[in-house]
């Protein structure tokens, strides 16, 4: 029988958080988000003891048309500089790189006329292959990387095992338990967290967690996920990121005990900069279409789409989502 | 070691789901519902399978002035009976009276001439024995019997024990691990469901959980309590309840598998009747001063006085709740 890592009263030094507001919150306003915001985000990060800060992602200018989308959609390196100058702090800069959605040998440029230390490369489980490539290309440059599985609640178990043991042959520093549909109940989190954690034994790599809050489980996840011994736990201030947004940083920062962290800053940047950005209509959070989709596994675009055009017509929406079925 | 209580794909027919709406909802409007709503809320909970449905308090008239309150503080037999009828149904009629606060030996009457089938008794720790003799009365009348001790998360564990002891040795039928400032993560709910379910065992009493959302944890509070083998589980129609608000049935309803639970009902009358009693301005549900007495351990009081002046300078009132610990 495994036991969990730790107690509640004590403290893990390895675990890091990850604050992931303008990359999954990006998702909620096309990363339009203005430079006083980023840059207050970033000092409250540094104030709040926040480990890494993920800045957004590494969008292929081919492929996105740079007037649709703001700045941390593509992370070019003078732009971050601008918000975070050489970042001479213990508050590590992190990107996401998509798979099939990154011109990496163009964008990622080498590790030391960079102020980006880790590169986070996302693919569904279908794609390790090509992930590899783009972690060993990043990984020769000098970065630190992780892999985000995503939509893992979809995958069967022989999928997810020869995933993990591909990239555990491969020079990722850290594997992400993604619940890219906010479908996973905390018992399903433990069993899978002891899988990762399995192969990040045998392989040396440490365990992320990433979550969903479609059925209002996203720090419950995290924290199941954390007990058992993932280390890197995503959040979001206020919880903001795509559809039902992710673990919220507050209630993050305000269970773990590590005296590095502190609440007040992340208390303040939601009064500040939080309240004003749901006042002027971006919209992201725990509502009926999004449990609805968690709950059937499904991805999370026809909700959005529900939320987006007001349509408060929750059983004809779970019908047709059931029809889909 | 314990073992968890069935699996995620089995159902357990000793889950009894109860919903709460018009009693916990009632804190946050003065249990001014309209005749039109708590029928709708009846002909649902029917529709949607669930078990006992709770009118509100029978709460003292000489304490408390009728003209303050809706009829479901008082739930007067008329009252009742103008929306349930003679219930011929499966789904039963409970109430909550509170130690101190309710005359039960003048407003509870014969079950044979009530409409009512269960009467929860609330109580802090301290009342044990005033909860007893309440217990005792009302089932000396007929009527089924819970009781809830309120927050626990305050109690010492001995005082637990011993509270548990008295109970068990009372004609109760039901002990509920009430999460009254909604502080307690799973792995408290975890370890508080197993000694519950031990005096349970010895005793011949079910086990019941009713939480509070101030953490986002009232759903998988509710999961992991039930997980273990806790039977009665509370919940209320969108979260509604004091402050931070309760379970939603909504998500318990879509998590359990008892093909007797129908979520679509619920689904309707959110959109007939909980969107637009938001719209007219009841508030309840999540919010960052809810947190922040929660991971307190303290009473939401002064969190709903801070959401009902639109306080939102966050890292002030935090300031105020340390001072006061």
């Amino acid at each position: 029988m495994q036991q969990r890592k730790g107690s509640l009263l004590s403290f893990r030094p390895d675990i890091k958080v990850l604050d992931a507001t303008l990359r999954d919150g990006g998702l909620c306003n096309n990363f339009r988000f203005t430079d006083e915001f980023a840059t207050a985000l970033y000092k409250m990060n540094l104030a709040a003891g926040v480990d890494y800060m993920e800045m957004g992602y590494k969008a292929s200018k081919t492929m996105f048309d740079r007037e649709k989308f703001g700045k941390y959609k593509f992370c070019d390196e003078e732009d971050l500089r601008k918000i975070v100058g050489d970042n001479q702090t213990d508050l590590k800069i992190s990107v996401m790189a998509d798979v099939g959605r990154t011109d990496f040998r163009k964008d990622i440029i080498a590790k030391k006329d960079s102020v980006i230390d880790t590169v986070r490369v996302a693919c569904y489980i279908t794609e390790i292959p090509a992930a590899i490539e783009m972690i060993e290309y990043c990984a020769n440059l000098g970065y630190e990387t992780c892999v985000n599985v995503m939509a893992v609640s979809k995958a069967r178990d022989e999928e997810i095992d020869s995933a993990l043991e591909m990239l555990g042959e491969s020079p990722v520093d850290c594997i992400y338990l993604v619940d890219s549909y906010g479908s996973l109940y905390p018992e399903q989190v433990a069993k899978l967290t002891l899988k990762y954690l399995e192969a990040g034994e045998k392989y040396k790599k440490s365990i992320g967690v990433h979550a969903h809050n479609n059925q209002q489980l996203a720090f419950g996840n995290t924290i199941e996920a954390a007990s058992w011994g993932a280390s890197l736990l995503d959040c979001t201030v206020n919880g903001m990121g795509r559809g039902a947004g992710n673990c919220p940083m507050e209630l993050l920062l305000g269970f773990l005990k590590n005296p590095k962290y502190h609440l007040p800053p992340v208390l303040r940047f939601i009064t500040d900069y939080m309240l004003p950005l749901r006042e002027s209509g971006t919209v992201w959070g725990y509502d009926i279409p999004y449990l609805l989709t968690g709950r059937l596994n499904a991805h999370p675009r026809d909700a959005i789409e529900c939320v987006r055009a007001q349509n408060t017509d929750y059983e004809a929406f779970n019908r047709s989502l059931l029809e889909k079925d």
